[in-house]
């Protein structure tokens, strides 16, 4: 009987650890620090990230890439985006032939603008349709407290997405399956730019209805970008564009939108980062979506401001009045 | 030099007449309570559901309708839905030829299935075109609290709907112009509806994942509406549609959310209708709308849910089962 690998024990990694073991599967997470995999081992629990969650007994770790991922038909890649290609090289040469390697990154590369997907295929060389995206309206704190979700799972080989889905079916979570890897993986990393946008906007007292005409504008300009890059318009309207994009950037989970309300209260980002003890995720990828978006001739007005305030000290009063007074195109 | 007349002091159109007024209007409220009227006129307060407004000298009130209207070149109808066509029917004797009326009204008529609009058409006897809706991600208090919003103007003469962003156009509160009448009465409408839902799901501890996806299936459950009578489809994907439905869904100023709170932590309509002292705007639409549903052969699984909670006793836990468990046509 071969395993599931999940390689990374972040809180989403944690919460699809537990999933996979919910669905059946028998399951290795690779940490990167070996005091975490330890206590792991010893409480079942991963308290840096979900203190409240108690994992499954068929839920190992270990900090031993090797060990974790030899034998494993599924392997779960949950590292930062930006440490992916770094990562995955080391690990490439562990992989078994025609395993299937799912991506829960929702980030964009630095620098060459590629999507998580992209670099996967890339850096493991293994072909596109051994890929599978899982995105959607996922709050992990809430996953692994089992609420009941959906989730979208995507891949080019729909053979190969419904293997996936049916290896993460449980009582609380749906996965449905999609064939729009492009469209799925840039819902998920351009919502975590307008979760800062609406953070930003909230830390800056901004109430409801600003909040809800950025996230209406955010998924407009997701969509022309998507459109661009080949995804297919309908896909934004589903649970991996409309669905994630209204989840983050309207909980208190999101840590997304927690950073930009940082930002917003007028904090730089060195402050934010010791605040929140970590670099959100939309601050590294607003950067590499602005550089797609005009390598591509597509407006993104929000990601601009975001982009601005992140990196060049914009004041965020100044870049949220010329969102708001910005006139857009017909609808 | 004519007036615009409010009709109706309830939130919304309390704070659409200070809208109205800081774009430099003279303003006549219609109250139906003559206690209100005078509240207004001596203290410029309307305590019962704006408390924290204070109205510019240029707004007064009266509770003559005819006093009200007669000079009124602009006029703004927000009375409860179900009560329009007969307040209209006393009105409209009154009407200046060739006035613009303007509907702030979010809801359909019981029995007929008539939007707003159409209603007004019917009643007041006048042109189609000389009918505006006004909607969009507008949480009463915040608009009343010169928080920066934005709105749609929808009519089917574009000059009319020119002149009516001209007459709200201030520095908090930026109106777009919009042909699809249609598509925008629907999404206010239905909004109230899913908002419930959001609501009764919050109220059974639910949390932001199950919320973002009622969400989303919800915008497509009204967008499959909205296209079988003739809307189109990319005006649920704007402020009019997306944008008022995720401000009322996640914003505790929402009534229709608060109110499917109360539903969600196992009240009964009159428990809830007690608590807060009002019936929910989408407690009756929801009716007129399945109907509307299913005349035309529409699938409103949430609506449908809605309707059984409120008129026909289902369980709340049964019925979000039903709702979560349910396969959804491919996005």
């Amino acid at each position: 009987m071969t395993h599931a690998v999940v390689l990374g024990a972040g809180s989403w990694g944690t919460a699809f650890a537990k999933v996979l073991a919910d669905a059946g599967r028998e399951v290795v997470i690779w940490a990167r620090r070996p005091d975490v995999a330890e206590l792991i081992n010893k409480t079942r629990t991963n308290s840096d990230y979900l203190p409240d969650l108690r994992l499954p007994p068929t839920v190992r770790a270990t900090a031993d890439p090797a060990e974790a991922i030899s034998g494993a038909d599924l392997v779960v890649l949950a590292v930062p985006s930006q440490t992916l290609r770094g990562n995955l090289a080391d690990w490439a040469g562990h992989l078994e032939p025609d395993s299937t390697l799912v991506s829960l990154m929702k980030g964009i590369e630095l620098g060459t603008t590629k999507r998580m997907s992209e670099v996967i295929v890339e850096t493991a060389g293994v072909a596109a349709d051994r890929v599978v995206v899982v995105t959607g309206p996922n709050l992990a704190p809430e996953i692994a407290d089992g609420q009941i979700a959906a989730t979208v799972v995507a891949c080019t080989d729909m053979d190969r997405a419904t293997l996936v889905q049916s290896s993460i079916s449980t009582s609380y979570l749906r996965p449905y399956t999609n064939d729009d890897v492009i469209g799925c993986e840039l819902g998920g990393a351009v919502k975590n730019v307008i979760a800062l946008a609406a953070g930003i906007a909230a830390g800056m007292g901004l109430g409801d209805n600003t909040r809800a005409t950025l996230i209406t504008r955010g998924l407009a300009e997701t969509a022309r970008l998507g459109v661009a890059l080949g995804a297919d318009p309908l896909t934004f309207a589903g649970l991996a564009g409309m669905g994630d994009l209204v989840a983050t950037c309207t909980s208190p989970l999101s840590r997304n939108r927690t950073f930009g309300a940082h930002l917003g209260r007028g904090e730089t980002l060195e402050q934010a980062q010791r605040a929140t003890r970590q670099t959100a995720e939309g601050v590294k990828s607003c950067l590499a979506i602005r550089d797609l978006s005009r390598a591509h001739g597509v407006e993104m007005p929000i990601t601009e401001q975001v982009e601005r305030i992140c990196h060049e000290g914009a004041d965020p009063r100044a870049a949220m009045a010329a969102l708001m007074s910005r006139k857009p195109r017909p609808e």
